[in-house]
């Protein structure tokens, strides 16, 4: 076991404040990593605010991880000492079922295990990356290439993958249009990964104050939400919507922007319920779907596929001290595009 | 003109009476069909009831029809007088736009025109199947093979198509598990669409009445959805549900038993908005999709794939003056499993 520095929300709601965790020793096929950057994602504060249900606290979030690996396990053969290495939403899965066999193990059935707010196969809390070091299976490990520096890759890890999963398995690509709502943490990953991938991209935000980064980033068109003619003006014209957004959204109105066929995917999920009128798939056979991160080989395809398009994530680099402050931004839209923490001030 | 007996909804909510209606005279490509049969669907109640929205009356309804050609216009090339044939849910489509020009007239974007409750291109009101004769462009006129009975067909060309168009297009097929929510007119063709598909049937019903038709009718399995254990027994393991009730469901119930990567299929439509939470989707990156009946060519498959198979609808055959209490019948879920009125009864 080993003792090291984190930062971690004592009770629901609660600020969070440094303390230290103990971490595993490092068995057969673990990896230890030296943690350098940890992003902020929307779901901590979800979770760290019960707002996804009953949650174990002490909590320390983060699931965008990345490091330097400074301990391999005798059994470990992908990883040495000095990779530049990245963990995600997941250290673990049952590795058994159909969709853990498949690479699917974002939606194992077998049971995973969460990077923190989970508990591990050993019976122990898992703690994120919001902390000095942490001990990972090398299955769960992916490799960070030397094209993306190690602060913009830490969101890839969520952020990266929660986009790029939906955008390959609906077809985002050339002569494709595709929109990304909200332009966050993930939606700004979306406008990257869509361009890259060749489509036309479409921001819909609920205003035009990020335009001109979106369209730097990538877009093609920006429109504000906030205004009816968005939505009269691009009625029946997408291909594919893929939310991000975690607000309860009128679906029937985006659905509306759909050509026959069409999908809307969220990636973004509301605490509450939302509405919906069926008739708003029946016509044109739309789809309503959702996307929950991904596989961990398609998390290493996707940093790949970063790297090789010359990107990582847009972030704003805080100290540790700054963190519940930057929840607060992150609550109030107030950040581009993610909050990365140096954990060397942890 | 042709002066024609018909059943029809004089205003919103009112009970149908006998009247008279004008049939235009047969154009260049116009068929003149002697209607023998015509099948009652819920969707006539929820029209005839202004459930949907404003309506047109006085209203005839009905878009399940089948009979006899009894004229053609000097143009028309695919009908001779005394085919058997059919006319289902629409009678004209724009025919231009990428949808019409797909096969896809049922999405038609530049206005296709109901059988009934609608203003066909002449600016005139349409009139359903509830009478003596009908009038429609050859292109929207289906032939009924000869292993079907006329009675039976016509459900087909609404119940039928419904099933059969999303069926095929989620690959129902040997290999898949397939669930038919709801075992009333639109299911019970469900079940056997599905069963000539090669699936394994699953029916989700509110009680066991049914099962025994449910199980002859070519399900594998019959489950009662007041049943809690239902949703615990059946819980990941299906890859396609057809929802054919328009009753408000649980969807988030109905999402927990699919696969991962399954869809969950509505062909019935609430009038009132459903809730869903959108984690039902984005675990297992699950479907909520829509489906309204198919277009024109994709019903004539479906006719051929039903003879081929040997099987019509299983009806109750009606005289007119039996269509008021028929509704109720419809309403009260009285039925096995679809009216059918003998328009010689008008």
């Amino acid at each position: 076991m080993t003792t090291v520095a984190a930062y971690a929300a004592p009770a629901a709601k609660a600020p969070l404040e440094r303390t230290t965790i103990e971490r595993r020793a490092v068995r057969e096929f673990d990896v230890l990593i030296d943690i350098k950057f940890a992003g902020i994602c929307h779901s901590d504060i979800h979770q760290a605010q019960e707002g996804w249900g009953k949650a174990i606290f002490p909590m320390v979030p983060g699931h965008e991880i990345a490091g330097i690996v400074s301990e391999v396990g005798p059994g470990v053969t992908k990883f040495q000492v000095g990779d530049r290495v990245g963990v995600g939403c997941l250290v673990d899965s049952c590795r058994e079922c159909d969709n853990c066999k498949a690479g699917l193990e974002q939606y194992c059935t077998g049971g995973s295990v969460g990077t923190y707010n989970a508990i591990g196969k050993d019976g122990e809390p898992t703690y994120g990356g919001y902390s000095e070091k942490v001990v990972v299976d090398e299955n769960f490990v992916l490799g960070i290439p030397e094209g993306i520096a190690l602060d913009e890759a830490a969101p890839l890890l969520c952020a990266g993958i929660t986009l790029y999963s939906p955008l390959k398995h609906w077809n985002a690509g050339p002569g494709k249009k595709v929109a990304i709502v909200g332009m966050g943490g993930l939606g700004h990953m979306g406008v990257k990964i869509a361009h890259a991938l060749g489509a036309e991209v479409t921001v819909l935000s609920q205003s035009l104050r990020k335009q001109e980064d979106g369209l730097k980033l990538g877009a093609d068109h920006y429109y504000a939400t906030s205004d009816p003619k968005t939505f009269e003006e691009l009625r029946g014209t997408l291909d594919l919507i893929v939310s991000t957004v975690s607000a309860p959204l009128d679906l029937g109105s985006y659905l509306s922007l759909l050509k026959t066929d069409g999908a809307l995917v969220n990636v973004g999920a509301p605490e509450e319920p939302v509405s919906l009128n069926l008739f708003s798939v029946i016509s044109g056979r739309k789809t309503l779907a959702g996307s929950g991160i991904g596989g961990i080989q398609e998390t290493q395809e996707m940093l790949d596929f970063c790297a090789e398009h010359g990107f990582g994530a847009e972030i704003e680099l805080i100290s540790a001290e700054q963190i519940n402050e930057a929840y607060e931004r992150v609550l109030a839209s107030d950040v581009r595009y993610r909050f990365v923490i140096d954990t060397a001030t942890i």
